[in-house]
Formats: structure tokens, sequence, C-alpha cells
């Protein structure tokens, strides 16, 4: 394509840190490789931008970044400030949902100079995909309260799986799974204890299964499936669940890998009908925010994602390994990885190795 | 009390070769402790019963067992034979709700030779308490499915959180921390996705702590808060979760000690209402059932929360430093932790320990 248009909002927090950064390492790659991505800045999916004007986004946003080619987010939430399901609800729930963003895409990898927090793994023994189905299941509008201030009070909410919903993210699970080396596929369930949805879930993995002869699969319940990310993470290669499940395993695979301080991911329109939104998976931790120590490497991971979404492979991969070089190297990398650099030291050494 | 009446239910698998070892545990130490037990012998709540009756219990399983001071229970379950949620909705959950068993706890220790998978932890590094909502929440009997076979298909299930069951829950989790030492609760959340119940959830949280003073609490988003127990094992004291939000963190929790082969829960009515079900947190593990290779440890500890539940705080004692011992040499230790035992030599050291 002659020209990207990325749509760039910061947010909050540390957000707004370490999307220069993020920023600087798209360029550099772009640069280097000769691809034409043009900036667009927006101050709205923030506190600030609420602060202002009642509200998280302004009512045409949809026609602000609708037809960008992708959304570069940096987080957003701030919750002695504002409940998280107002910040987040209005912001990046409406990303997911309004842009049909049906595949949040992380990559578990522990990568070098990193230290593990399970005994004995080295970068190369855990590298895997958690594929998370982003727009219903757990995370639903639907529900209430009834009999309020007495004891009578209750509260319900509705899991909702479609047959659209669920198909089109084991699709594109398996899908994933059979372009891998290992092409296997690990589906999280609990239909042993969430009786309704849960089994529906795992009749339509078995459905999806029979058009995927090649790719081996299997499933495990979500309590002893976070138990195996701890003991066996060399087991996995593609994880697919539920919106909550797979916010939860890729939560759960990043730490496990150190830290969620540098995983990246993507909410992602597969059909490109809408903008696809990259972002760190880590928050806008307001309690570290303004000191210029975050760790940029998520936001440039997510950076690195994006270009891969594009299509702009060799440029994706000049990122990737430059962040490698870079968290190999003590001076370069952040405190939180036991490292000397600050945010913006750290983003401009991905620059330069770039 | 002069005589304690146990139900004892071995059911499917693993679950019939532990429970001897459990039961060999619990003679030892009433007879040393002079504690009178004795133990009825029930074979539903099993694959067997179930190919004989068609059914997981008799009719009148309440009047069976529903006089007992406690049931000590293997476990359920055979995916191969019969649905999950025909088994344990069968057994399991119909002992939790029918019994008002709204309490499920679970520790979370770190053992001597049991090697963790976290690096650097030792024992005494890692010990807390899992609390967990035991009868409504995700798992729920509310909802089901519409346009069936056809590509409008979807289901829906509710969650349900009362005022009752998120109160009564809050109030356990709370007066457990307030006895002891660190005085710390930490509640499991996800309010900034799940957009209804969980924040209610918080809400209740808010209002119960005011009657806690001492009790220092906080809260984390399911997601992170698995990482945490990743990262941070040591930060935990007393941990409360919805009924889903407490399976999963009480798997995971052993899973950082270690294995889950060893941990013991209790499903308990503490107002001593209904009895009380005792059980390893382990399955039915049919792929190496019949081996006697077991792990009888889940149950053995099982047994010692049982007979403090009991109020025999003595005889729990001593079963769980029969334990440690036990698990600290490698010979009496079974071989999924590198030992050499099997299951009625690791049961047998115990028992002689006591
Ligand atoms: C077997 C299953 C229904 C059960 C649960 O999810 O409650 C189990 O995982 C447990 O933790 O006791
Ligand atoms: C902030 C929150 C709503 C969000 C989620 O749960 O989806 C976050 O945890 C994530 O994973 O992107």
């Amino acid at each position: 394509k002659s020209e990207y248009r990325i749509a760039v909002i910061p947010g909050d927090g540390i957000g707004k840190e370490v999307m220069p950064e993020g920023l600087r390492a798209l360029e550099a790659a772009a640069k280097k490789h000769r691809v034409n991505v043009k900036f667009d800045h927006f101050d709205f999916a923030s506190y600030d931008y609420y602060a202002k004007h009642g509200q998280m986004m302004p009512d045409d946003w949809k026609e602000k970044i609708g037809m960008h080619d992708a959304i570069f987010f940096g987080a957003v939430g701030w919750p002695e400030k504002i409940p998280d399901h107002i910040s987040l609800w209005g912001s990046l729930i409406k990303f997911r949902r309004e842009f049909d963003q049906y595949v949040n895409l992380r990559p578990v990898r522990l990568m070098p100079g990193v230290p593990s927090p399970l005994a004995g793994r080295k970068p190369g023994d855990i590298d895997f995909w958690v594929v998370r189905e982003n727009t219903e299941g757990e995370y639903s509008s639907v529900g209430g309260r009834m009999f309020p201030d007495t004891d009578r009070e209750f509260v319900t909410q509705q899991t909702v799986m479609t047959r659209t919903g669920v198909d089109r993210i084991l699709k594109f699970a398996f899908d994933l799974a059979q372009s891998r080396p290992k092409r296997h596929l690990t589906s999280a369930t609990k239909s042993n204890g969430i009786s309704i949805t849960m089994p529906y879930w795992d009749e339509r993995v078995e459905a999806m299964a029979k058009a995927y002869p090649e790719v081996k699969w299997d499933k495990y319940h979500i309590d002893i499936l976070t138990a195996h990310f701890v003991l066996h993470p060399d087991w996995f290669d593609v994880v697919v669940g539920s919106n909550l499940f797979g916010d939860i395993l890729s939560d759960l695979g990043p730490a496990c890998t150190g830290t969620i301080g540098i995983a990246p991911s993507g909410n992602i329109n597969p059909e490109g009908d809408f903008p696809s939104v990259f972002e760190p998976v880590h928050g806008s931790a307001p309690d570290i925010a303004g000191q210029g120590i975050a760790n940029p490497i998520g936001m440039i991971w997510s950076g690195a994602m994006m270009l891969e979404h594009l299509g702009e492979k060799q440029a994706a991969a000049s990122i990737v390994k430059a962040i490698e070089r870079t968290l190999g190297e003590r001076t370069l990398r952040t405190r939180d990885l036991g490292g000397q650099a600050d945010t913006t030291a750290c983003g401009k050494a991905v620059a330069e190795m770039i």
C-alpha cells in the first residue's frame, strides 16, 4: 500500500510515556523498509478528555478514526478518578465491539534478558499464542439488579455466546495453529462447572476441528489450564479461549515469561472492514506514571504486531529483532527488568538497533 | 463430641485408591487423640453407580448422608464415559448447593520436599488461604439455547450474585483474615470487564470491610491476580473470590506450590446446619487410575481439614505434621514428586508418623 494512515491514541498514565517510543520504533522501521506511514494524533479515550467533555470520546469518534488503516493505542484507565467500567466501556471495549475486533491476539514468548519466574526455563522453551474472543461471552451488557438495598437484593449478568461469535474465533485459532510447525490447538473450557455456555463452546470446537484434520487439539478446564501454564508452559502452541478465559490466560502467560510489562496485543478485525487496535497488555499504571520509568517494550512490540497485520512483515521482524537485542543488554533494559535505562533510553536503543 | 459419624464416598478413579489412605490417617490420628470416629461407606456419586442406576445418586441421598457430621469424599468424574456436567452436577455440585456449603476453603502452602515450579521459593514463603464462594455466581442453572442448528443459534447463562450469597462468603473471609497474624484480605474482581456483577461484588467488599477496621484489604482484577500468584505469591494471606474465580485461583495456587496432587479442600457449611464435604483438589484422573501410583496426600490432608472443622484441632495438627515429615523424605513421597513410594506406602508412612 502506498501509504498507511495510523490513528495514534496515547490514552492515560504511562500510555502517554510509552507512546513516543512506540512511534520512534515504527518510524525507524518504516524508514529502513521504505514503508510510508502517517500518524494522526487524538487526545480522546483518556481521563483528561473525560474531565473536559464528560464523556470518554466525541460523538463522532467513528468518523474520526474509522477510516484509518490501524489504531495505535497506549493505555486507558485511572481508577482513582474514574471507575474502570466507565473509562474502559467508553473507549477500549467500544473499539473492540463497534469495530468488530473479534480477535484478541497475544504472544507468550520467553525473551532473552527477561528473568522467568519459572525455574529452569530459557528463551525458546516458551513460545505460543493466546487467541481470545473479544466481543461477546462474559463481557456482556445484559443483566441488572433487583430489590436494591434490601436483603433480597441480587444482580445478574448473562454470558452470551453466539454461533457466529464462537465459530469465527475458533476458525481464526485453527487457521493459526494450522500455519505453525506444531499444529497444536488447546481450547480453554469449564464445561464441568459453567454448564450451559461452556458445553456449547466445546461442541463448536469439536465441530470446527473436523475441518482441520492436521491440527492436533485438546481442551482443559480453565482451572487446571492455569496450573499447566505454570507447570508445563512448553505444552502450548495456540490456546483459544472465551473473552474472560482469554483475558486471564493472556495475563498469566506473559507473567510466566517474566513480566506483563513487555507483552503486546492486537485487537483484530481479520476481514479489514474496520481498523484494528494494537496496544500493550499492561494498563495505564497511574502509580508509576510521570516518572519516566515505564517499560516501552510492550508498546513497541505492539507496533511490530501492527506492521505484521498490515502485511509489512520485514519491517515488523526488524522491530522484534531489535527488541530481543535490546532486552539482552542490561544497560538498555528498564529497571523493572533489572536494567538501568529509563523509558526514553530504552526506546532510543530499540530505534537505533533497527 | 462423644462420636463423629463420617459418610465416606470414594467416587471414581483414583478417588477409590486414595480413600483407604485417607481413612488410615484418620484412624491413626483418632486413636492417638482419643477421638471417636465411625465411618459409613457409600458407593454412589460414582460412574459405577450411574451405570447401574441411571443416576448419580439415589433419590434419598439426603436422608442417607444428611445427618452425618461430615462427608469424606474422594473424587468424581470420568469424562470418557459420562459428561462432567452430568456426573458433577449430579453429585458434588448438588452437595455444595443442597447442603448449602457456601464456603470452599483451600490452603496454598509450599511444603517441604515438594519442588516449587517458581524459582527461588522455599517452604514458609508461600502460605495463604483461598476462600471461594461455592453455591452461586458463574455456576448457575439459569440460561438456555435459542435458534438451535441455525446460524442465529446462541446460548446464554446468567451469573447470579445475591446479597445473601456475597455477604456471607465475604464475612467468612474477613473473619479468617482477622484471625491471622497478617490480617490481610485480597478480593478477586473483574469489574472493569464484567460490568454488572463484578462492580456489585466490589461494592459489597467495600461495605463489609467497614466492619473489619483491623483488616488491610486490596483487590485485583482476576487477570493480573493470576499473574501476581506467579510473580508475588508471598503477597497473599486470605484471597476471596466468586465461584469461578475461586475455582481458578485454588488450582493455580497449588500449582505455584508445586502440584495440585497434594492440595486439600473443604466445602463448608459454617453454621453446621448441613454436613460439610472434604475432598482433595485433584480429580479422579482416569488416566492413572488402577496403577496404585496416585498421591494420597490431598486426601489425607483433607481428612485433617475435616478434623479441624469438627473442632479436633490436635488430631488435625498431628496429621499435617506427619504429612510434612513424609513429604520431606524421598523414599516416602510418591513418584509424581520425584519420590519412590506407591499410594499405599506413602499412606502407611503418614499413618506411622502420626
Ligand atoms: C469438578 C468441578 C465442577 C469442580 C469445580 O469447578 O468446582 C472442581 O474443579 C473443583 O474445584 O472442585
Ligand atoms: C482493561 C480491561 C477491560 C481489559 C480486558 O479485560 O479486556 C484488559 O484487561 C485487557 O486484557 O485488555
